[in-house]
């Protein structure tokens, strides 16, 4: 079963973890049915556990990861040596560890790496058995929901029958409401962050520039690009860039970087007086003048050199298309009838990706269903990008949360 | 001196012209020092004029345009027959004209294309004199200081010693707001909408990806393209792209296309009910799918046509410098404090990119100076775009502005 723990070595912050943990795969032999109507034949999932499940299984907790995140959701790896890798903490690892909100002490935690992604479960870069050579674009494409019945695969091969809970900020919101939709009652409870019943068609239009820099790089090559042993890192450089810019919120760009000129940061590292004396403007548009663009350039680049650009296509379409009250005529109220969990929602007030209307729009639907909903709309300052950080506010919400109301129902 | 006046031929609409209008080229042959330090030798504009200039020279207004407009203000063009050529009104059509909000039975009203643009005047198509070759990439990086600079030497030409009123909106309104600080006692009036007195981070990093899109298109050959008979077309639809996203509210992009298919637009176009009733989702993640996705490579396939990659360069590079407080430690109030102009500010409700907030820092560092502004916040639903449309409470304003504060003073 392989539920095989990180070893807990010691808190140095109530942020940063030290426990020690190790990535492990299950493959799966019987086909996936996609929604597409495509199948996946054989398939791997990639996936850490932290915390132990209990003898009662009742206290394991899922979460759903977004865009460019994966299965490590907290802990560090350490390398050949036994050293632990430095920044190499999980992408949640504020949240979840011992003693933080989501406290593994108490909770068995599972992160889960999606089908169709490019760090370590089956996806484009993976070999296409039919062909022998990498899926590429012929990866098919995958929604929300077939993530949702991949993962329900892993927890019935983890012996799992009910969760705890189901968490996810952004897309993995998606996924969380998802799961208490097409598994009503493997959820006990749901707690969906910073996310939306659908995307906007202002989302949809930023996805879209994204895949159209990305596809009509000429390194694409229709998706087949491995074959010739490159890929389209200009256009993942930009499409990474518009994605930086709606995960912040304006204000803490113009806190962050405002005007400032990249000449100026460098003179000031420098402590280059005569430099700071002479600063002007260097009047080039192709050049870098301002800090923002610096920044952008830097945050585009890194991401182009791990990033698989059919991935990032399947993961924006997965975003698109999902919108569960499209089978009810658009009624969202309706689509949510058939959940039986308690939820927490919460939202961040200058998440101008996905609005606190938009979780509003999920609060109004599930007290429509007279489901029981605890809402939280968290005055943070730092955009689409706060679900990641360390808003004590947001973190006492979640605590509270599994502390009081998840935790006596389940330990 | 050219002060041809457009035919008055017949008026449909309120809002659509057909005043027969020929653009015309001026040649300057004294140099134009510019901002960065370099300078532009002989230069032509081409500009267009719209009324009578009155015999005091007293009812001129300068209209400046925003990024990818022209001196096509008003007014329509005839084919080589004199049949009007359909759709060639000019961009603020619906705002100038006889009768219109700025009436040109009263005003004499003057359309200047700036340098560095690709509709006319000396830019990085036109043949630098010292290659013998289009500049392209050489082509000097031009301000909005320059742009007022230029239209000012025009002013000179044309026989102009004071205008009535400056006006524009967007990059056109910073240009409005220049002309108050650079020629004070040349403006009676300014008309500043939908604008900034610099712009933010987020501004920057939006102009930023567009530039990196084009500059990193293959295609670019480092802005050097017209030599090898090409253009960078896909740099210049991902520019576009995003653009247009800005240019339109959340609210908008939602009411005109939401989350429709495309393919339901089309079976409902053709009557198709057999389609309407296997409408479902394609899952694909290179083809259209969403409305709006259709609308946005339509705008942006039309763009890459017609616009030239290195304008757009220079043009985002105008709006990124533009600053007038940075002369003065951030001080907005004391840059202004040199206007002599009277002014008419006006924002609108869902502009996100230049935001209401922003159009109040102007109008507080005015009322700071003891200037006397007037200030309308328009509740309009569409975006930036806002200042294009014909938003009735818009439109009355400006004409109650020219009607009953600049023309008493001037005619």
């Amino acid at each position: 079963m392989g539920l095989v723990l990180g070893d807990f070595v010691s808190s140095i912050s109530p942020y940063r973890s030290t426990v020690i943990v190790h990535p492990q795969t299950h493959r799966f032999t019987e086909a996936l049915v996609l929604q597409s109507g495509l199948s996946l034949p054989a398939y791997e999932l990639v996936y850490e556990t932290y915390g132990t499940l209990n003898a009662q299984r009742s206290n394991a907790v899922l979460i759903c990861h977004a865009l460019n995140a994966s299965h490590h959701v907290a802990g560090v790896y350490t390398d050949a040596q036994g050293q632990i890798k430095p920044r190499s903490e999980g992408w949640w690892d504020n949240m979840i560890g011992p003693g933080k909100p989501l406290d593994t002490n108490r909770f068995f935690v599972i992160g889960v790496n999606n089908l169709g992604s490019c760090f370590g479960s089956t996806g484009p870069t993976h070999i296409n058995p039919a062909t022998g050579d990498a899926w590429g674009a012929d990866f098919p494409v995958v929604t929300v929901e077939d993530w949702v019945n991949a993962q329900a695969r892993l927890l019935d091969a983890l012996g799992i029958t009910q969760l705890a809970a189901v968490m996810g900020g952004s897309l993995g919101g998606m996924q969380t409401l998802s799961w208490t939709l097409q598994y009503p009652k493997r959820v006990r409870h749901a707690v969906v962050v910073a996310s939306a019943p659908n995307l906007t068609a202002e989302n949809i239009a930023f996805n879209e520039v994204a895949r159209r820099a990305i596809v009509t790089d000429p390194d694409f090559h229709e998706g087949h690009y491995l074959r010739v042993h490159t890929k389209p890192k200009r256009g993942l450089r930009i499409a990474r860039m518009i994605g930086h810019i709606t995960y912040l919120s304006d204000d803490v760009m113009n806190e962050k970087f405002g005007r400032r000129l990249r000449a100026l940061e460098t003179a000031v590292a420098d402590r280059d007086v005569a430099a700071l004396e002479r600063l002007a403007y260097h009047y080039t548009t192709t050049g870098v003048e301002f800090e923002i663009e610096s920044y952008l350039r830097y945050q585009g680049d890194k991401f182009s050199e791990y990033f698989d650009a059919n991935t990032y296509l399947l993961i924006t379409r997965a975003l698109d298309y999902f919108d569960p009250a499209r089978a009810h005529q658009g009624h969202l109220a309706q689509a949510l009838s058939v959940a039986q969990a308690r939820f927490l929602v919460i939202s961040f007030t200058t998440d101008w990706r996905f609005s606190p209307a938009r979780s509003r729009e999920i609060v109004r639907a599930l007290l429509h269903n007279q489901r029981p909903v605890s809402y939280a709309e968290i005055d943070a300052p730092h955009g689409h990008d706060a679900f990641l950080l360390d808003d004590p506010r947001y973190l006492a919400a979640v605590r509270a949360y599994f502390d009081h109301t998840v935790a006596p129902e389940v330990l």
